[in-house]
């Protein structure tokens, strides 16, 4: 099964990118199509190449990474297929969304058919036995952390502790890149420091990856602020630079966050106060400050691997996590 | 973590409950709240049964296949709770569905979340690093095929030829028997051919499960027809005797399965109108029969077992697949 997943080309994106396609190529099958879809548009795959390296980073190859990575790919699609069908969000990728272009029926199937699918490629993907059970487990536990994470998000207010919101992006981003590290690390007989080590250098980068997603919106000039900035407003949803200006602003800046996030307004309406109030305060800079502190202690963890080429690599995904535009 | 889940009593359907209970037991904790509620209820654990007797069968034991029997239920929980939202059913189980409860979001979320767990489950439940793989596999390809047959079942009409039916059964629910029963004989070392007999135990009576089921609405008196009939009926589904109905009633049978499946009707009036085309036309008689048949030939699948009690346990589950009123 895997071997037909375009190995041996080397470039590890355009190797996920070929599996994706080989995997749903049935023309004229509604599922099929409903997965190709979903996995289709310009993502960043941002955590399998995260994984890819990490198994280079202790000495592993591509090709023996590549269905891990796969994985932790549709993990993050699946979320998304399912995020969109809670936010309302109807555009994707500068696409359709699965639920806008085949309802929510189809697209909760379609998640859940991803789900199942990274299983399947873990388990068929020709690893050593030994590694399959620890590779499952912290794919599978990765992705139940992001289930709890966006059930504790919903309780986040604008007054939350900061804690909180560390928790939330812990459980509903980190885990996904830590886990995908630890894999990578795993997979090739990694030392149990050097899973650790990468482990935490996938947690310091996810949470700087959330804090900088969330700065996203109020960095980029108004024209260019696209659907995952209003949709954070539109669902009143208390960010990382709204939290520390809440903290830290005046009281006109929580005057304004509060009426912003009670929902009283229309979503570019609440978008714009919360502009106001995160420039205002200072918590824009203070968000993208704790971004950039949470990337650089991603990077110390990569001075001891022994692939400094991989290592390098990874630390050039750290920097695009608070160094980008979408 | 699997040792927690109260083996050692003896009794598969205590263990099993016991188990749901211990894994989600953080009281005032929302997201265990939400899992709690999933798992609750009388289910009848048919496919955890199904996959421990399918294990002793073969030698094994019933400790050894816990954790794999708690994943295929989670599995099944997981479907439901999605399927609920998908139908726009309100009860489940005599209670408040998910969604209904505590909304479609969260309702996502906790389906997605059981989806993730279940494979930690079995990826930490101690089983020899040679059948974690294989295991793996049985379990994710079925909860791929599971949504497959839900995208087919969506384009299933009245007139639909009785192979697309029973393709749709295949995936929809006889794939997790198959694959509940060849996980069972693969976790204590069964032989590739007491796999592929179980696997086709599994699969005939999941056929004959799916069949009967179809039936139930038809057979109980109206005062006792519950959420399943009425929700197939609202979703204009046409099911096994339905399709037999319009196949082999005369033409004023047909008329009435037209109309009701037009959407024309309130869900009541449709049931009512379907329950008169299967009776007056032998639809409803042919369907029990061809579910009977199933059954009898899983039975047949069971002859050559070692373990003799463990596949008179299997028959039984068989033969309450084509004789309950739920």
């Amino acid at each position: 099964m895997i071997e037909t997943l375009g190995r041996g080309t080397g470039d590890p994106t355009a190797m996920i990118r070929d599996a994706f396609v080989r995997r749903c190529r049935r023309e004229g099958d509604r599922f099929d199509e409903l997965i190709r879809h979903a996995l289709a548009g310009p993502g960043k795959l941002v955590r399998p190449l995260a994984l890819i390296a990490s198994a280079e980073a202790v000495g592993g190859s591509v090709d023996s990474a590549l269905p891990a990575a796969i994985a932790v790919e549709y993990l993050h699609v699946a979320s998304l297929v399912h995020d969109d069908i809670i936010d309302g969000d109807d555009v994707r990728r500068g696409r359709p969304s699965v639920h806008a272009r085949y309802g929510t029926a189809d697209a909760i199937v379609t998640g859940d058919a991803l789900l199942f699918d990274l299983f399947v490629i873990v388990a068929e993907g020709g690893l050593p036995a030994d590694v399959v059970a620890p590779v499952v487990a912290e794919i599978a536990r990765a992705g139940n952390d992001l289930c709890r994470g966006q059930v504790l998000e919903s309780g986040l207010k604008h007054d939350s502790a900061l804690e909180d919101y560390l928790e939330v992006a812990g459980l509903k981003t980190a885990a996904l890149f830590r886990a995908a590290c630890r894999a990578g690390a795993l997979l090739d007989g990694g030392s149990a420091e050097q899973v650790d080590l990468l482990g935490s250098y996938g947690e310091h980068t996810g949470i700087a990856f959330q804090m900088y997603d969330d700065c996203l919106p109020y960095l980029a000039d108004s024209s260019r602020v696209g659907k995952p900035a209003v949709s954070d407003a539109a669902n009143l949803r208390p960010t990382w630079p709204v939290l520390l200006a809440y903290r830290d602003g005046e009281p006109k800046h929580r005057r304004l966050i509060e009426t912003a996030l009670s929902g009283a307004l229309p979503p570019e309406e609440t978008l714009r106060s919360l502009r106001v109030a995160v420039l205002a305060s200072g918590g824009l800079g203070s968000a993208c400050r704790s971004a950039r502190e949470h990337a650089g202690r991603a990077r110390a963890r990569l001075r001891e691997l022994p692939v400094a080429a991989a290592a390098t690599r990874l630390a050039g995904i750290t920097d695009r996590a608070v160094d980008r535009d979408r």
